[in-house]
């Protein structure tokens, strides 16, 4: 097989880069270890920041996006007895969009499928090769056990922190960062219309609750947990007490209404940067490169925008013109590292360490974020998003 | 000896509450542990907030201040090879001045003196007593040997952190929080035109550095060292050399020129809050209720603000209206939590830890802040002060 673009990974970055780059004219062909089902029904992100929706809706994929999807104003900070309202449109003239990444996920399958994308699901022992040159090539068992050889111009690791793209940058020339936080998330659905119109971000002594919600009637909520938590150990009950207590049921007559729980996860909290996100022929996008935590809701944004660097650097590239694709890598970082500073930011503010002192230097800033019109713009611009290429 | 108000501590917080209260017609008694001249002669803190010079104009202060201060307009911050300015007055409309604590307190001494201010320097064993009742005293051995009681209808603990005021709120009734930072500051005083304009605010990867100054003819500059650093392992030289490359000596042209070195010295990085500021009959102002490590330059001015609220709030109390001595803590109490707040983040910011992932966040931070006007203004407004009550 040969094409001129391999794409590692059809998640949303190896999806949306196919498309971006079938807008203009280049050929790419995607191969995934998981199969159709599994990459659409994973359950991850619903925040899409504003240039991600202005990049959607240029590339023909607003449409379910602009009918279904719920833009919201801001979010709710909240700690015991005060609740703050954060105007993210007044703020920075910029707002969100409540749309799942499983939506997202369907419209993009939707939009290549018809369009004859060639896709690989369920492949197998995938290697890359060849980068330091000028055909790279990916060989992978496909889904019906025939070892296959996909030949390119470039080779794009769209595969998240585990697939084989980001190792196959030589050890001595790639740097890595990694935190783990001291702390995780449990994360339920539940089939229940959302107590509140935007996001609650909620600091309590007993650790960090949020509302969150995937539609008009499909609530998703947050408690921080520590590491190592066994699901097993939160029934229905003691999760809806516990985001009750947290999120502030009863306080100045607000009702957290629970409901059937469809979905219960702990997600890890870390944060991970590989740099450079390119060598020779071999680009990364997205959590191949950098993974946040969920806080500051980037990890999604940071893909797209990852994608919309590369898409046009990657398309001059084929036509001769290297500049942009040597500058790919330090403009996607840019990005990744101001969402990594705010992720963290947004997070270590947010969740109990158990450090007393800590605790106070949390509400101050709580208070002050939600006083000062420089706190609130300053959390306002990082999480409704900067324009891409800022 | 009998007063209305006895003050422990003769510093600037101490002084100048004894001239406020005189401006309402209160009396007042200081006792004081240093001599005059150690008090007079130690090296502290050189920066002034707007707030603080407004007060010290009002007050009959202003006179020198505004001759010989150094108005400044905002600081530098910098990292190997850029520099930024922020211009306070343009973000915030508010500035700094450049005039050291030495100066206020010989300004303070002045005008006590020529006000016939009673005064007890060198005393020894100071203790407080009956503080929850109407009618405290401080008794304490006076400079000739001779134990004296002063008798009082308030007692002021202006002590600092090593002084017997905070310890005399009951243990069950006092609560502290307290962080030490894992490296000190190394501080010179030279005779040599300071370098720069404004102060500079160097993260760099050996350590943070400072440039500040006290005078046209008198730099102040600091390094960050390890704890438990010994003087004598750096040599003028070497401390010299430090700071050009830290400070960027050559950079775009930029020279740090040396000179003789006065003094020399290592200050550790502490917070520290006690609260409440109130037990009783008895009121905590400046050091004596909170420590800020001086990256922000917020400790003395965090004094002046705690005695611009308490001076009013004891005028009231000692005419038989108590609501604002009853108020006192909790609005003295906010600034602290606020300025404590900052000074973590400019210290944090700043100051090198050895942890790879927090050098890449601290940098990214420094770009948000100099490149953001929402994080410029964050800065600024928090540096230049915010008003006294805010």
């Amino acid at each position: 097989m040969r094409t001129q673009v391999a794409i590692i990974g059809a998640g949303p970055s190896g999806l949306l880069l196919s498309h971006l780059l079938a807008a203009d004219g280049v050929e790419s062909v995607v191969v995934e270890t998981r199969t159709e089902e599994y990459v659409a029904g994973r359950i991850r992100a619903g925040i899409l920041e504003q240039s991600t929706v202005d990049l959607l809706r240029e590339v023909g994929l607003g449409e379910r996006l602009d009918r279904e999807g719920d833009p919201h104003r801001g979010i709710y900070l909240q700690w015991p007895e005060e609740r703050h309202h954060l105007d993210f449109v007044d703020l920075t003239g910029r707002s969100v969009f409540v749309y799942g990444q499983t939506e997202v996920q369907k419209d993009l399958v939707a939009a290549r499928t018809a369009a004859g994308q060639e896709v690989h699901y369920g492949v197998s022992e995938t290697a890359l090769h060849d980068l330091e040159s000028d055909r790279p090539s990916v060989t992978f068992t496909d889904e019906h056990g025939v070892q296959q050889r996909l030949e390119a111009d470039v080779v794009v690791g769209c595969d998240g922190s585990f697939g084989p793209s980001r190792e196959a940058v030589p050890a001595t020339l790639r740097r890595t960062w990694e935190k783990t936080y001291p702390y995780s998330w449990l994360g339920i659905l539940a089939d229940v219309a959302p107590s509140t119109d935007e996001l609650i971000y909620a600091w309590h002594p007993d650790g960090f609750a949020m509302h969150s919600m995937r539609s008009a009637t499909v609530s998703r909520l947050y408690l921080q947990v520590p590491n190592e938590t066994k699901i097993d150990d939160w029934s229905d009950d003691r999760i809806w007490d516990a985001l009750a207590t947290r999120l502030g049921h009863g306080q100045d007559g607000w009702q957290l209404t629970p409901g059937p729980v469809t979905d219960k996860s702990v997600l890890p909290m870390r944060s991970f940067v590989q740099q450079p996100m390119r060598h020779g022929r071999l680009f990364l996008a997205g959590d191949a490169a950098h993974i946040v935590p969920p806080t500051g809701a980037k990890g999604l944004n940071l893909a797209v925008a990852d994608v919309a660097l590369l898409a046009p650097a990657l398309t001059s590239l084929l036509k001769g013109d290297a500049a942009l694709a040597d500058g790919y890598s330090d403009a996607a970082l840019r990005r990744v590292w101001r969402c990594t500073h705010f992720s963290w930011w947004m997070t270590t503010m947010l969740h109990t360490s158990g450090d007393p002192f800590d605790e106070q230097l949390q509400l101050s800033q709580l208070r002050w974020v939600t006083s000062s019109e420089a706190g609130a713009t300053g959390l306002a611009e990082n999480y409704a998003g900067l324009p891409i290429g800022f």
